[in-house]
C-alpha cells in the first residue's frame, strides 16, 4: 500500500473544505479544525480565535452570498509540507468573480495522525489613494 | 551547547527582519527571504511572485512612512516550527498607530539548514457595508 505524502493529504482536506463551502455544509466546513483557530478574515474584526467565531465568519459570509459552486473557488493552490507543520496558500474568486479577487494562507498541524487547519488568513488587498 | 530551538531561531529571524525595516534597511529586509517569494500585501495588487517584486512592496511602504521605531511593530508573535517547514502569525502596528490595525503571516522553509521566509501575508480587514 502507498503511503499518500502529506502534499496529497493536506490537498484532499483543502479541497473537501472548500466544496463543504460551496456546499453550504457548515459541519464539513469546521471538520478539519482546531479549536483554537486564528481566523483573519476579509472583513472586519481584525482577528477572530476559537472556532465558535470561526463559525460565526462563515455564517457572515454566506449573509453575502448563497452557498453555489462558485461562491469561493480556489486557484493556485501551493502546499508547503514537513511531517508536522504545513502553509498553503491560494487565490480566491468570490461570488461568481471571473478573476481571483481575495488571498488565502492557511496554516496546518498534524495532531494524533491528522492534519488540522490552525490558521486562516483571507484578504483583499486595498486600493492606493492616488 | 545547546542547540537552538527552531521556534528560537525562526522568532531572531523575524525581529531582525522587524528590526531592518524600522531602521529602512533594505539589505536587511530581504536578508532572510527566498528568491521566488510570494507576497501578498495591503496594498494592491493581489499578489507579486519574486525578491525583485518584493523589494518593491517596501519601497512603496518606505513613501507612505518613513523608518522609525514605530513604523513597523509586531504584536502577539506565535510561530509553530517542525524541522523544515514553519508558520507565523502577528498582529501589526503600522506607522506609530497605537493600536494593531494589520495582520500578518509568514511561511517558512529550511534550506541548506537556514530557515528562510517563502510566502508573506499583510492584510488589513474591509469595513464591512452597513
Amino acid at each position: 500500500m502507498r503511503m499518500k505524502s502529506h502534499k496529497e493529504d493536506i490537498q484532499s482536506l483543502i479541497r473537501s473544505w472548500e466544496c463543504a463551502i460551496q456546499n453550504g455544509d457548515m459541519e464539513g466546513i469546521l471538520a478539519h479544525h482546531s479549536e483554537s483557530v486564528l481566523m483573519f478574515d476579509v472583513p472586519e474584526s481584525l482577528q477572530t480565535v476559537g472556532i465558535d467565531d470561526y463559525r460565526k465568519t462563515w455564517e457572515l459570509f454566506f449573509r453575502y452570498g448563497a452557498p453555489s459552486q462558485e461562491v469561493f473557488v480556489i486557484e493556485d493552490l501551493r502546499i508547503t509540507a514537513s511531517d508536522e507543520v504545513a502553509f498553503a496558500t491560494g487565490l480566491l474568486r468570490i461570488g461568481g468573480s471571473s478573476e481571483p479577487v481575495c488571498r488565502l494562507t492557511l496554516g496546518l498541524t498534524k495532531r494524533n495522525g491528522q492534519w488540522q487547519i490552525e490558521h486562516e488568513h483571507h484578504s483583499a488587498p486595498h486600493q492606493l489613494n492616488s
